[in-house]
């Protein structure tokens, strides 16, 4: 047994809470800030047997991998014009930052 | 030494806290949802000696296992009788998810 | 690579985070309350290299540490004199409970 622990952008949340649901595995999400991502993140614990592991890590980085977003300019209100990028621009979204930690016991009640 | 991580209902969190403070046992708990547990959810961590671990699983399955709950039912308003059951139900409350992470080092500062 | 896990009071939560920042490690911050120290609290949780474990706690020594602080007393409203304390007291405040667990694997996407 492992308890996976994963640090991912608010923004991918969703997408990676219905993946897991979808492939059968339990994950329970904490409300989490700062840190590890710049913006607003959740972190989701997933408890695991040993030998679906890479199939979970796997459905991280489908649905949270590191990507470049086009992101239009928004055109600036009173002023400042000189910071105006009058064109589309590349933006860094998302990333998971994940932890496999080992588990001594597990069990339901 | 051990940390205990245990995702219990919202419902049990109350008396679980109660619990282990009687029992002398610090905990901190977590906003947590979703995922182990349908409903709303809080997570506990427990820190404990090992020889303490058997004791600390036994209060929280004494104060959250999952258990039948009788729930009278609700007269429907404004029709739809069809689906209206007029007698009591058994629905299934509460459930724990409890992982036992072995603990490299403790320090209290 | 070790996952440390702090639970530190709210007070201390930002001047912890700055001097992790300052030192260049990456911490999330999940929101808690209750259980190891008496008043609102944050856990942080900070991936490490098994050698920057010392480095991480000196660093939640020096901003976390229990202390005493100095507190003037509150003139008692509408009566009550007699719990009255005309005089500046100690009270302890700060103070963390740290775990460091062993990481099987750790990922980034
Ligand atoms: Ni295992
Ligand atoms: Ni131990
Ligand atoms: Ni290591």
């Amino acid at each position: 047994m492992k308890l996976v622990v994963a640090v991912v952008q608010d923004k991918d949340s969703n997408n990676l809470s219905n993946a897991l649901v979808n492939a059968n595995y339990k994950a329970t999400k904490l409300a989490s800030t700062g840190g590890f991502l710049k913006a607003g993140n959740s972190t989701f614990m997933i408890g695991t047997e040993d030998d679906q592991v890479d199939d979970v890590l796997d459905i991280i980085k489908a649905n949270c991998q590191s990507r470049d977003q086009l992101v239009a300019p928004i055109s600036p209100m009173g002023g400042n014009a000189d910071s105006y990028i009058p064109y589309p621009v590349n933006v860094k979204v998302g990333g998971a930052t994940v932890f496999v930690l080992p588990v001594d016991q597990f069990e339901r009640f």
